[in-house]
């Protein structure tokens, strides 16, 4: 076998790094079912035409499956050209299109509002970047409700997702999260008050304002969209309004723009500030340039940028839709989030920002004095396990000293010696050794498990 | 969207199924833990040229991938045939060729013995059956050595994955496991002993003992094989010899053939086998008529099954390869084992072998009164969570039987009524309801989080 080099777009993780992704999904995992979502995992592939939905753009990323040698077992004389076969299969290319298959086609067996998690990989066959990948993990959490969804749904899970952010800075040291939101429905009334026609047109502008300035959104709201000079001032006026509290609702009041939907958003976007502001108090806020490219939300929407990161963009986004799925009698409304697990995780690990106490499991190495008396070192390292202290024995019964640097290349902290009841333990960091009995002695509990740790600091507040 | 039905090869679980799922996964994960081996992932990808070695039985299961669009990117006019492209991708149809290629690719980053776990989805285009699926999960436990690998390791394996075993019986409730040992030597030493030359021929039908019985294969082995009748008649001797202990060793020297190979092969059979009675006794045999298809095994060869499950075949399976990769100067030897996850679950599911004691994490709801004291019910619910107590808050402040109905549908144990540090809280099932402080309460311990059980009761033993 030739050497083999990385795949561009589809990261992989040494094990090191891949005990700190099992820490960050452990995380998550725990903070969502603490927050009484339940686990789903739906199969990596859908049909063509229910994928094949979401707009040109994403559409030509779907990566298509079809068997190696399809054609000799079909015997047909098939085009064989990919989307030719009705029945034709793609990677799912988010979380969200097989959950809204999954709701549909299982309905009658869940229980509404449902509340799920799902921790797994998409694929898109687009241009590798920073933060944007072939092969990707998403974890998303959304709650969907039969025919309606109360609104308070809308601050239950983005105050989730902030638990999950603030337990990533305490128990990972990740640095901590700002979570901006807005609401659909207060663009729309407020364009509407101005009797702007084309919303989708003004939205598509706004999206782009971090990246073109306000005098070049100014120029392309009036020369392309077609805005008078004032509805173009206005519409950028609005966009430029951000607070962590209520005044944003002044703000907008003091444009002067009237209409129903206006007033149904802000009310909307108030109630989810407020909360926040009561229950997370410093980590979200109103900004109202947040669009979001995609059709299917409808209300409220939600991006999430890490502190010294903002340039990867958001990594946990989302929003409401009132209509996630129907299955031709009824609509299931929802709310969902979408944390980005690799777009997080690739760069703060490329960047050596999170470490791994030991790249191994293994806390305590059970030496070995010859190949004779192997089976009782297995015995001291069974013992150790049934208490929950993970264990290997040495691969050799090699001098000592070459055994304690199998331990040490690997940062195993101890070294077990002298195999039956009246063994010694050594820490290989401090150099101490102390006789211990393999049914009582316990390491210290932080050496248990590899840990996991970040480069944040917390500030010291006023 | 038309209700969808679910496809062919590709299960999905329900909440519940998932739990039991998730539960299994985690079994494994901790016990691989404590014997030292550490999690990595690979993508899901490989190049075709990779993959397509498994000779043709399994390349016509791969699935290709490509871009939907693919031709418009690159403006191209090839063919668009699959397998077309010099960089063709595949899905993975096993942990194995990723693991062997990740090995190469990161070898200097690696210390071996390198002991690594994988728990992951893998695809084969197969015709679905009970057992056999398109997707499925995979839980993989391997050893691999730069140049060398002692042969210890042989017995160090399936020791740990006997404990997985034993943890899924006792915690789970699953059905005990039974593993069965050959040594490829042992037979191709043996073959060798009666001048048989078509030593895959031999073993190719003695794998199909089990279904086609003795005297279907003495006729393949004399007219297909062109074994003489006392050569036909040795071979399924052999292959009918099965024990518990060494005995196993007295029982072919019995049958008078003697070769080098044929002794090193019952040598390492035998050191299995004894290790396994020490350790992990009743739980393995020596089983002469285990044959693995597989080319690459070269030594000691594992398979296992559960007790009523039988026709589902091995749910765990592997053995040693002398060269799991090469990467142009060294050999990485290595021994491995396969757990089957998909098909031990999906069955066990499909059956009603195994519950969750609920199919939500939830285990207290908090009641709301009113909308407008909703904030003082999330209050409680961020109390319950910070001690590690899954909370969710009603959905509704309907009245209070319509809330406790909304519990008991899902199985959620408690409901906390009136908010604030005077509430109280009421177990659904026994009906009991006492006062309740959200930073002390603490429910039963185990109806903290949903548990597992299943069928198989232990057998009072003599």
């Amino acid at each position: 076998m030739a050497r083999p080099t990385a795949l561009s777009g589809f990261p992989e993780f040494l094990p090191g790094q891949r005990i700190i992704e099992q820490h960050l999904t452990a995380l998550l995992q725990q903070t969502f079912e603490l927050h009484g979502f339940g686990s789903i995992e739906t199969r990596a592939v859908e049909p063509l035409d229910r994928l094949a939905k979401g707009g040109e753009d994403v559409d030509k990323e779907i990566y298509l499956i079809q068997r190696l040698h399809a054609d000799q077992d079909t015997g047909s004389g098939s085009s064989g050209e990919a989307g030719g076969a009705r029945d034709a299969l793609g990677l799912h290319f988010d979380l969200t299109v097989p959950f809204a298959r999954y709701v549909v086609e299982n309905a009658g067996q869940l229980q509404f509002p449902f509340r799920r998690y799902q921790i797994q990989k998409a694929w898109r066959g687009e241009r590798p970047q920073e933060g944007r990948y072939r092969e990707f993990t998403q974890a998303d959490i959304d709650i969907v409700g039969a025919e309606t969804l109360a609104r308070h749904h809308d601050l239950e899970l983005p105050l989730a997702a902030l638990d999950a952010f603030a337990r990533m800075t305490s128990d990972l040291g990740m640095p901590p999260a700002l979570m901006r939101v807005n609401n659909r429905r207060l663009a729309q009334g407020f364009y509407a008050g101005l009797e702007i026609d084309d919303v989708a047109g003004v939205l598509r502008v706004v999206d782009k304002l971090d990246k073109i300035g306000p005098q070049r959104a100014h120029e392309q709201l009036v020369g392309e969209i077609g805005l008078s000079d004032r509805q173009a001032q206005l519409c950028l006026s609005l966009a430029e309004i951000s607070a962590a509290d209520t005044s944003f609702v002044d703000r907008v009041r003091s444009l002067g723009v009237r209409h129903e939907l206006l007033d149904q958003g802000l009310d909307e976007l108030a109630q989810v500030v407020s909360a926040a502001a009561e229950h997370a108090p410093g980590r979200m806020m109103a900004d109202l340039r947040i669009a979001r490219g995609l059709d299917y939300y409808t209300g409220t929407v939600y991006e999430t940028e890490l502190a010294g990161f903002e340039s990867l963009g958001s990594i946990a986004s989302g929003g409401r839709y009132d209509s996630l799925a129907n299955d031709g009698k009824i609509d299931y409304p929802g709310v969902g989030l979408s944390f980005g697990v690799s777009r997080m995780l690739v760069p703060l690990l490329g960047q050596g920002y999170l470490h791994a106490t030991r790249p191994v499991p293994t806390c305590v190495l059970v030496a070995v004095d010859t190949e004779d008396t192997r089976s009782d070192s297995m015995a001291v390292a069974a013992a150790l396990r049934r208490r929950g202290i993970p264990a290997e024995v040495a691969p050799t019964a090699a001098k000592y000293g070459k055994q304690i640097r199998y331990a040490d290349r690997r940062q195993i902290p101890y070294v077990w010696f002298n195999a039956g009841e009246n063994g010694e333990v050594k820490d290989i960091r401090s150099g101490e050794q102390l006789p211990a009995d393999p049914n009582r002695w316990c390491p210290d509990d932080q050496d248990v498990h590899p840990r996991v740790y970040g480069d944040w600091e917390p500030q010291t507040s006023g």
